[in-house]
Parts: C-alpha cells; sequence; structure tokens
C-alpha cells in the first residue's frame, strides 16, 4: 500500500506565473512519455517479473514515479494559479479553462487526454525491461526540450532533477535486463521464453529480400532524397 | 510524496484460480468506474480545492485509492497466475494472453484500455465533489456486480471491504459538498462560482416546451411502451 | 421515436461573429461536461430506471438535451459562419478548417473528438442518478467558465438559459435520487442493489491505517506545501 | 429542437431473450457503422449544406436516425431484460454485467465505445453526402449481417425494416450529390469548392509510376497469391 | 510485399520553412481524411473483394496511398526542419516540440493522434467501395483546403498534384462500385448481399411518420431558423 | 516511394481454418506491440535520425514490417476464410462478423481499434532507437505467445520467421544505439541532445528518500506480499 507525507520529493518553488511552461510540463504528466503512464506501467510490470528483485526494482520506481507526477502536477499549478483570464487567452490555455477552470488534468500539451495505450506489458521479463529503459530514454529526451523551453530557475531546477532521476533509472533497468539475459543463456529456466533456436534454415530459400538487394547490403545504403 | 509500504491495505488470500472472475475485476481496476480513475480523479481535483479541508480530504482519499487499485491488482493476480493456456482459453483470456501473457494491464472488462476521460475536473469545487460523489455511487454498484458474480469467500472478502469503503468516502465527499453549499450561500467569498442569480425572466416569453406540454407537467410523465 | 420542431428551444440570434467564443463553446457541444454526453447518458439510463416515474424523467430530460445540442451548435455556427481565412488563423480555428472547414463536429475546445467514455450506465439507480446529478453540476461551471469569456450579451443570454436549465434538471435528479433512497429504506424491493449490511466488521483488526493515523483522524489533516 | 412522441418509429416486440444478438445488435447502435454514428453524422453537417434543400434533407434524416437508435436501444433491452446471470456468462454480456449491469451503453459488438471519430464533415457539400451515402451502404451491409445471426421474425421485422430505410436515404443522398454536381459543371457558385482546373500538365513529366508499369496499365491487374 | 524506390512519386522541394502550413499538412497525414486512413482502408478491403480486378484496384491504390504518405511526411519535415524554438511558439508548434522536438507523428492539426476508427472494412464491396468513394472525396475537400491556406507554389504543387490522384482514384472506385452493381442485377452471385427483396408492405401500417407528414413530403421541406 | 511485388516476403500457405488462432495473430497486426505500430514508428522516426546510416536502418526496416503487416493479413484471412456462420460464432469471431463479416481489420484481440498512441517519436536518437529496441522485443515476446497457441506447423513457420527477423532488427538497432552513444562521448555535435552534465549537486540536501531508506539501498529490496 501507499502511504502519504507531507512534501514532495524535491521542492518546487515557482514565484513567476507562466503559462505557455505550464502547457509544455502537463505533456511529462500526461503525454505519452510522461510519468503517469511511467508509473503505471511499472506498477503493472512488477508482479509477473520473474524474482525478487525484479519486482522490487518495479514497485520501488514504481513509487518514485507517483512522486514525480505529483512534483509534476505542482508546477503546472504553481505556474498556473495566479494567472488571469486574459492571460489564459494570450497562451492558448483559454480552451483548458473552458473545460477544467484552473483545475490539473492529465494530457499531452495538445490537450490529449491520458491513456493506457502509452504503455505496454507483456509478461516477459526482457521486453517488459526493454520498454522500461524506452520509458526512461524517451522520458529524458521531453526533460531536455522542456528545459529548453524556459529560462526560469525556479522550473528549470525541478526539471534538471528529474531528468537526472530517469539517467539513474535508466541504469536499473538496464543492469536488471542484462542480469536476466544472462541467466537465459546459461539455462536458468525461470525465464520462460526467448529460448527459442534462431531458425537459421528459416532465413534460406524462402526470403524475398527488399528492393532487389540482399538485406544485409541493403541495411545502411545511402537514403537522401529527403532532407 | 509517496511511500510504500510493504503489505495491502486490506488482505488478499486467493487459494482457488478463477480466470472469469479475474476478468471481471479488472474492470474494477481500469474500467470507467473503477479505483485508478478515482485515485487520479482525486489527485487532479485536490490541488484547486478551497481550502485546506478540502485538500486534505481529496489528498487522503487519492492515497488511499492507489492501495485499492494494489487490492485489484493483486486479487488479479492471483486468480490467474496458476492458469493452464487451456483454462486461459476457456475462460475467454486467450486474448489477454495473445499481448500481455498473465501480466496485467488497466483495461475494462472487455479489454478497453484505461482512458483519462473516464473522469472529470471542472475547477468548480461543488461539481468537482459531486462527480466525487458520483464516483463512489458507481463503484459501489459495480462492486455489487462484481459479488454477484462470485461465491468465493476470499474473493468476496476484499470486494466487500472495498465496497464499502466506497460508502464512507461518498459520505465523506458528501458531507464537504454541504458545507460548501452552505458557504456559498452564506456569501462567503473562497467560492468563485455559482453565486449568479438564477434569471427567472429568462424563462419566461422565449421557451418552448418539449412535446406541446409545460415542462413541468411533461416530467414524471408515463412513459410505457419500451418496457 | 422524436420528431422535429422548426424553431429552437431559446432562441439564438449572435450578429457577431467571435471565432475564440466559437472555440470555446464548442466543448459545451462535443466535451466531456457536454450536452451530447448528458443527451446519450440520460437516454441510455432511462430504460433500466426502477418505474415510470424514473423512466419518463430521464426520457424527457434526454430530449430536452438534445434541444441543448442544436441551440450549441447554432451558436458555433453563427460565430464562425461569416469569418475569414486571416480571422481563423488569427482565433486558431485554422486547424479546425484544414479538416472541417467550417463544418460543425462535436469535440471539446482542443479539437478532441467526443467519445461516449465522458458518460456512464450502471443500471443501479442511485449510481445512475449520482452520475447524473454530476453531470448537471460540471455543465453547471463550464457555462459560467463560457459566461466568463465573453462580453456579448447575444451570447451570455442563451448560455444564462442553458446554465439554469441545469439548475433545474440537478433538482430533478436529486428530488428522485432521494426518493428512490427512502423507498431503498423502506425495504421497496424493486431497487435491486444497495441492501448489503454495512459489514462494520469488515472495518475491525485487518484494516492498515493510511499515513501512521487512524483514518478519522486524517481526513481533514491539513495539506499545505503545494499552495 | 426536437420533442418526444410516445412510441416507437416502427414497433419492436421480442419475447425471446437472445443474449448473442443483444451483443451482435448493439454495434449497430454504437459502433462504427451505427445509428448513433448516422444521427450525429447529419445533425452536424446540415448547418453547412449550400441550400435549404439540402438543411433539410440532413435536418429530417438525422430525425429519423434518432428514432433507429431508440428502436436499436429497445431491441438490446428487450432481449438481455429477463436474463439470469448464468445466462449472461455463457453469452459473453458478463463482462458487461460487471460494469453495466443490464444498463444499455453505446458500444460496438466487441465492448469498445462510441465515438465521434467514427464520422466525418467536411464543409464540402460534395464529400459530406458521398459520405452520407457511404454511412447508408455500410449500415445497410451491417444489418445484412445482423439479420443472417438470427432466426426470430421478433427480431427480422424490425431489422428489415431499418434496412430498407437505409436504402431509401442512400437513394436521397444520392440524388442530392448528383444535383450538387451539376450545379457545379453549370458554374452555380453557392458550391465553392471543386473546380479548380484538372492540372493535366502535373502528371507529365514528373511523376514516377507504381511497379514499373504505367498506372492505367496497372490498375486491374491481376493480384492472386493471397487467395 | 512492398519495395522501396529511392524517390518520392512526385517531386517535393520546400525552400521556405512555414510552421503553421506544416500544422495543417499533418491532418492529410494523420487524421480523419488522411492519406494513412486511405493506404490502410484499402489495405485490409482489398482480401475480401469479389474478384481480381477488385483486389487488384484496392491493393495498387494501397501502395500508392502509401507513396502520398511519404510524400506529405516529406512536405511536414522540409517545412519544419529549420525552425528556431521562437518560431515554433509562434506557430503554436510548442505543444509538438515538447512531445516530438521536430520529429514526425501521425496526427490531425490539433494534435490528435491517428486511429483506425477513422475508416471502415465491411466485407460488402458495395459498402467498402462507397466508402473507398467518400475517402477520396473528403480527401480532395481536405486538399483544397490547404491550398487556400498557402501561397507557397512549391506547397502548392505537389498538393494540387496529390488532390488530382483523389479525383482519379474516385473515378476508379466508381467505375468498380458500378461495375459490381451491375453484375448483382444480372443474378451473378459473386456478390453475396444485396438481394433481399425491398420489403416494400414493411413499410405500410407499421410506419409512424416524422413531424406529421408522410416522410416523402417532408424531405427536402424548408428548415431556415438557424441560417 | 514504395512499390509492390506479387508475392509475400515469407510463404503463407494456411490449409486449415482456426478462428481462435484468427483472432489471436490479428493484435500482432493492429494491437499494441504489432507489426503496424512497428512500421509507422520507423517510417516517422527515419526522417529526423542524425545521418543517412540512421535513416536508412529506419527506412528499410519500415518497408520489412510493411511486407510483415500483409503477411499478418494473409494469415488472418487464410484462417477465417471458408469458416461458416455457426464456427465464426464458437470462436467468438461473431462480434467482427457483426461489423465486418470477414474482412480484415486492425485491432487487438480484444477487438480494440488500431492507435498511434501505441510508438513515439520523440527527435531524440537514442530515445527513438531505445523505443525501437523495446518495439522489437516486445514483438519478439507476442510471437512467442502466438506460437503457444497453435499446433499447425502451416501457421508456426511464419510465425517463426517473423520472430526471428524481430531479434535480427533488435539487433541491428542495438549496434546503432551504441554506435550513437559513442559518438556523443566523443562529443560529435550532430547529436543534438543527452550532453547535459549529470547535476550530481542536485542530488544533494534536497532530495527526500522513499520509504525511509537512501535510494540506493531501497532498490532491489525485497518486497514478497502479492505472490
Amino acid at each position: 500500500m501507499f502511504s502519504y507525507q507531507k512534501r514532495l520529493q524535491y521542492p518546487v518553488n515557482i514565484k513567476k506565473k507562466d503559462l505557455r511552461m505550464a502547457k509544455y510540463i502537463v505533456t511529462q504528466y500526461g503525454g505519452s512519455n510522461g510519468e503517469l503512464a511511467a508509473a503505471l506501467r511499472y506498477m503493472n510490470q512488477r508482479m509477473t517479473m520473474p524474482d525478487n528483485k525484479g519486482k522490487a526494482l518495479l514497485n520501488d520506481i514504481a513509487t518514485e514515479e507517483l512522486g514525480h507526477v505529483e512534483m509534476l502536477e505542482t508546477m503546472v499549478y504553481q505556474l498556473m494559479k495566479d494567472a488571469t483570464l486574459e492571460e489564459l487567452k494570450e497562451a492558448g490555455l483559454d480552451a483548458h479553462y473552458a473545460e477544467h477552470a484552473k483545475a490539473l488534468y492529465p494530457t499531452d500539451s495538445n490537450g490529449v487526454p491520458f491513456t493506457a495505450t502509452y504503455f505496454a506489458t507483456t509478461g516477459d521479463p526482457l521486453a517488459d525491461l526493454a520498454e522500461d529503459m524506452a520509458a526512461e530514454q524517451k522520458a529524458r529526451a521531453v526533460y531536455e526540450n522542456l528545459i529548453d523551453l524556459t529560462d526560469d530557475p525556479d522550473v528549470i531546477g525541478p526539471l534538471l532533477w528529474l531528468r537526472q532521476r530517469e539517467v539513474v533509472h535508466y541504469a536499473r533497468f538496464k543492469e536488471l535486463f542484462e542480469d536476466y539475459q544472462k541467466k537465459l543463456k546459461n539455462g536458468a529456466n525461470e525465464l520462460p521464453k526467448g529460448e527459442m533456436p534462431l531458425m537459421k534454415e528459416n532465413l534460406k530459400g524462402n526470403f524475398y529480400p527488399i528492393g532487389g538487394d540482399t538485406l544485409v547490403e541493403q541495411l545502411y545504403m545511402d537514403n537522401n532524397f529527403y532532407r
């Protein structure tokens, strides 16, 4: 179960309202690569990890991501709370105001509501951890975009901290991915999938290469007309 | 921020696998009236409540609902974890297996992924609390449906407890709704909306009644052809 | 069945184009708390209401909401119909123009298409009526937001009238909710759900309180760091 | 505005419950090619039709489709209302029961909620009428599928009648499409789009044909490996 | 299978960045009436066409539409690639930047992600071809809207060419629709649906006309209050 | 541009109808981890890869995935084409029949329509390639689930081949990921993101650890109550 502690995981004290920034940051809350997707991804995957180490890692990072969700909510709230109607109009948040006034709602920056289709669970530990590593990389990239979009140190501070946490989580997931991969090669049977032979004979005879080349040659071929 | 305690809020120990029940219970996790929608609804609304009492109530119930999410996850996991492929096919969970094996994923009982459109935030405390009261009533109704669908006391126990929590939350939200409503009548100006005059003159002259009757008569009129 | 009468339920005669207002008002047509969601919500719920009074009330208000849908369509159409391409660009309706020219389409103010996930039906009369009361409160709140966003009396007039209708509908739903609740306590058996004992013994022994406090104390505790 | 008449457009009196049929028919209510999509499609398109004839045709058929929605609701309700829990389980409606008990809800046969993305409005009368003709053809096809799935004359009767109405509507839309097309050729300027020259010179020189053939030859070429 | 040829189907060489135009054009890539929907629509329908001519036509046009998708991707990319952050903000593409930087993503102009609900497949060749004719008309209309929104000949050129292709495809689909319709009248039994008698007797006695008029009279009646 | 070659990339010749298998395989076409998502993911990402090698790799694999889409379409079609109505009912494909007859449509195994939210594009080459590696792992896992669900060698053959292709693609994406990562460390400036200092000082002083432990200790802690 979860309990609540009356503090944020990292302090957020934004003094200057900035509605456009509120609009951008919301995507890291309720958007495709955001913290809500991350928290739910790990909260779902943890139960089918093959050992306690995996269950614990997913559980702990899920808990931390819930704290990140709250930090982003707080950032959006502080950036928006003192705005006048005129300022909301100028920032393009009038559409948000019509439906939600100044209340929070998990969407991307275009106002598209959060959906669980942003994340996947497969029950395969390697696939789930690859998904998690990707999630952390994508979140890192979005934090960098968000940092590009502001000059306010009160906003940059928490964003930099959050970005750094993604880097740490990525490293943890990678460690576990490689650990599971090794066990698999050693024949450890707690990992039910992935041991199938590579079926090289399947690549012979029946396979039609793409574009008139053999596949290996074709990969890395130059492709420059749309630059 | 949230911290994790290594126990469930109420114990779940299901000994008998029951895949159809797993399929039903998942809707109270990731479906329209489920606990994930509830937790996110309150986690979003809390910040724009007009006073500390409101913020705290929403915050605390949001935290509890996260624990309910985890209980439901555990129920689904325990009901499903020892199933054979044949049993999954018979229970109609083969479609789930193809995509997720036995991993959890927040959907309704038909497999439709969770979406934030299941809940609303308006920034108006009375509207938000009415939404919350409705959410608790709907969750109560779904728990009753779920209890109808099983005979296993290990499943009924946690469901009854969860249903009871919805009844308690409903009472708390109602209390606060009525408290805010009273303040509004007393002219308390911390509630920004709802004080507009009833504009009775707007109801005269221009209004076209429905169905040839006056509106008041028409309401409650008998309508029995489709029974 | 429905028949059509060649008038609007309340007259709409907007003389001044206002594209931003068109963009806001559309949310009360096709958005989360809008009239289309309301009409469909009641049209679906009516058939499983437990008596004729309930069926009729839902049916009649559903019919009226269809008329509100049409009023909002008319408002959006009139606000937009004489706009030049330049004006559409300035108002942020160029995205709408690319796909729909000046045709209507039911979305929220961000352009997210209408979805039935905005409303719920449970077959439980108390849960359904609580959902309906919430719907009317939310629609009232959005009308107040919309009124905030304009100064044109030709726009404010119909919005005020529509808001007032929500207040009336809320009162009707509340009346019926309380009537059904009473019948339930009297043991009336036409209401199939909700009679289950409160299961107080479930609250003892097994329950882990949140945050180190008893639940009752914790509710209403102060929570002020994110203000 | 719409008013309600206390009868169905065509009588529905189904005496034999049939839950699987309920599950199929719901798609013609809330699915991709269903009557709710049709009613909303026409209700949106009518306002931007170029003349009164177009506005009236769309308006009237929209009104009729609302009556079809109600007929389908009644069919689903009657097919389902006397079912036991066991029967709901056997028919695969247990997933519906968990969330909705026996209440109606607009989905397709898989339980996917209705979305406005099922229909389009373009503001171009020829494009909108082509969309409408397609809608009527698709609805006709689904009615034929539904008729294939049952032997009950009480169910077939209304389905046949509804199918026939789609044939009539298709004919009306086609008439109007051809009428507008003719006006366009005559240079009538109430149709703002479609007069652009065919730009034949654009087809010369720069165009890369698909598959090594000229486009005209390639069309209709045989393609039979996946039969 | 598909192979790739290192050229665009029609050349795209846009020299002047134009971010608003990038935002509009994306809808013809990932929006409701766009080329991705078209390509997938035909790629799905082709397999159940009743003869080789139908299969080939759908297959070839599907292949061409994939090339159109790529042209639109290239247009969006070229219009956006040299933009500064400030320019992205002014054009309202800052919301896109937060999530995607300058990467492509298939949405409509409001940023709503592509969904397969934009198109339908029925297995009925007449219904499917009517859907296809509508798709081509709608795409034509959107291209005309897009051409309205720019003055840059480098942008207008490819848009005009693409619009022209829709006109050609519409003609091909119409040809095939009429061909299949004729076969149907001749009693050709490769078309399984649509031969059902018109059931005229179903129209007598039981049918309640809309609005107090006979249906035929009512169609085309004047309806002018909302102009 | 794409051209079409009249063969499948790998032959599909299924002689025995198997409707449940058709229902499972469709998820690898239109589901969350499927080939359509893969093809579109790479087709979007390719244009913002930082060099020709990256553009070419994404382009070629996108093209191949389009061929996989077609193979899966063919498998679903062959598994379903000779089914009777009774067989469709038994296999739970009656819901599909009501809407689509035997036509293809891209959904997951529960019938949820394909959505672009299944994949992400960030414009950051490392994040995009991590997403791609995850996609290949997830697709591999789903192919293994599908192989578990059948005994027909005509079905297993193509599935094994497709699974093997995912393994190859994963290796290619990993190679490129590591290549770009190295360039980044060498200060190559064609990669615009990710060079930000780790901001270790951000981890001191202000950070509240989760659950009373230091973060490092907490990771990997045992968590075993829900097993």
